[in-house]
């Protein structure tokens, strides 16, 4: 009989986060490709853009003006998909028919004023000040609402309607789909293990090393062993830490190295600005007192698209949407190319 | 107190299919719009293109030729994402570290030896031929295999390499994430209530109306309640089928003129081809005599990505990654603007 290869045999991996299965087909990444390109803008941007809605000292559609802002600088989303006042929703009592209320806001996060810049072309001290934001952002929605998403969709690919470097901040009076499930999740492991199932996940993977991208004194960045996107990666820090609030300063200082080195890899990668969706899961704002995070880790997920050029993108269609996540490369195959590049950015390298 | 309008509010619509929560933001349709372009393909293509891997007559990559065919043509996908014959793996005792054995094979089926025409364009009895080919296939991969996926990938947008009309069929020896998911939602609630859930959903919507885009005899497509793409729809029998072969001579052409009016009015909605990934559900392959299958109903999904013309589509990114789905306008509403479309396509309306 043959041995089981995992770099070249069909098989599928279990997200212990998400209780989902991920089809992984590593002798599939040979197939020739004569579909949509993705164009990434190779133009360079000046720093500052008349047009620009997020530039400091322009007019917003609101009318309201951007300060002469010197590091990040937050507003309230001028089309949030979000009202802090909707009201109650009738109850329903058809299973087929049931709707709740949700309340929340909608924030954008400017990362610099510098129009030209992405996350990894900030220097370490201005990424500082974009977790200092975050967290402050965070801790500041918490006490009103439960959940609280900070994320970032980088490039036209995924749906990023601005280059002016910034995230946004959704906050939520209810826990979304995905952190309702991963905080079932991650308690029953520790209702059956009696340890946090992420510190034991960063703990086997420092060991192991294979699927390691990134590793400074307080982060690891990982491809997960169950990675859906070809180049997905986790950043997670090895000690346990529920909340971005938890950190120490010099923590938050080797996490800005840890992001800009991370970001770094992905520019250097096919050598253009990598596109992807990013945001950050943590303990939930649970009010009642007894709600125990004991089981909850901070971490930050990378979904980038592309799969084998600046141009050729991974598709979840059809099967995928309809069946189940499929890959193309083992997580191991996509961290060992990761790891083979320069963790300085490309356009910093002949400086 | 404001009374609460799903027109207006933001509200939360839950699936009873996959027991998840979509972000409904009926306000929000308004934002501008700078980011990426959709460029759906207007140009007309030829009949026949020899340069066409589909194409009848022509050489494919493995070697192949194809015959000259008439209707339908199936052949192996020369890039199948699955193998009959990957080895068992080996189990693991890691929570953290869960890999199995998943086998299958991957099929490609013509469904016109036109190029240059759609599924829209084709003919009822054309269309009659895709379902033919469909149910024979998956009866066929239905004795080895516990799942068959069949699916199309339309368009550019959604990852289509060919433009040649085509789908898929994937076969799988395992359950897939979305269909053990929905298995156990359906059991449930058949368990709880003595019926089928979606022959009640359908019976609902027949009655009410207000989210149907298509009826025909047999046939009914609505705009689900919690539909998560903008127009999303659920093409389902009024009858309770478990599966493609029980369905009379009679239902089958019904069902064919039901995808030639759905179709063409997703195309004339903004007159292109208009791009989505659709595919069946239905009873899975149990092989164990005892697993009753009573609580499934043959449906289709169509989940197609424009949200406001032929270029600007709706974005599944940040946070509906990280935390939910989330729509800009109510299902109703959607489905309103189907419904106000001719079901003629465009291309055909002045013939
Ligand atoms: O098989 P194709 O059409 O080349 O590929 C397309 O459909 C597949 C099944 O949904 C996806 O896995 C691919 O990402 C997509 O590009
Ligand atoms: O808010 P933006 O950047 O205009 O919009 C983008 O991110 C949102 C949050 O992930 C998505 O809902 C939109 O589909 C996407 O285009």
């Amino acid at each position: 009989d043959t041995k089981f290869d995992p770099t070249e045999h069909p098989h599928r991996r279990y997200n212990p986060l998400t209780g989902q299965w991920i089809l992984v087909s590593p002798h599939r990444a040979k197939r020739p490709w004569s579909g949509q390109d993705e164009t990434p803008s190779t133009a360079e941007l000046p720093s500052y853009d008349e047009g620009c809605f997020l530039c400091a000292g322009n007019t917003r559609i609101s009318g309201d003006v951007n300060p002469d802002y010197k590091g990040t600088y937050v507003f309230g989303n001028d089309f949030a998909a979000l009202m802090t006042d909707s009201p109650d929703v009738p109850k329903s009592a058809d299973p087929l028919f049931t709707s709740m209320e949700a309340r929340g806001l909608s924030r954008v996060i400017c990362f610099s004023p510098d129009h030209s810049k992405t996350l990894p072309e900030l220097s370490v001290p201005a990424i500082r000040g974009v977790i200092d934001t975050w967290n402050e952002q965070i801790e500041e929605l918490g006490q009103d609402y439960l959940w609280v998403q900070a994320f970032e969709n980088k490039g036209e690919t995924m749906g990023c309607s601005q280059p002016h470097p910034h995230g946004q901040i959704w906050a939520n009076s209810f826990l979304p789909n995905e952190i309702e499930r991963k905080d079932k999740h991650l308690r029953d492991y520790y209702q059956q293990y009696g340890s946090n199932l992420l510190v034991d996940y960063a703990t086997k993977e420092q060991a192991d090393g294979v699927r390691t991208v990134v590793e400074t004194e307080h982060w690891l960045a990982v491809v997960p062993y169950w990675a859906a996107w070809p180049f997905e990666t986790m950043l997670l820090p090895k000690a346990h830490i529920r909340r971005m609030s938890e950190l120490s300063d010099e923590q938050r200082d080797d996490l800005s190295l840890a992001i800009k080195k991370l970001t770094s890899r992905y520019d250097n990668l096919f050598k253009c600005s990598f596109p992807y969706s990013m945001g950050w899961h943590y303990a939930p704002f649970f009010k009642e007192g007894d709600t125990s995070t004991e089981h909850w880790q901070l971490h930050a997920l990378f979904y980038p698209p592309l799969l084998r050029s600046a141009s050729v993108r991974k598709f979840m269609v059809g099967y995928e949407m309809l069946a189940e996540s499929q890959r193309d490369l083992t997580a191991e195959q996509a961290a060992e190319k990761l790891r083979n590049l320069s963790d300085v950015h490309y356009k910093e390298q002949d400086q």
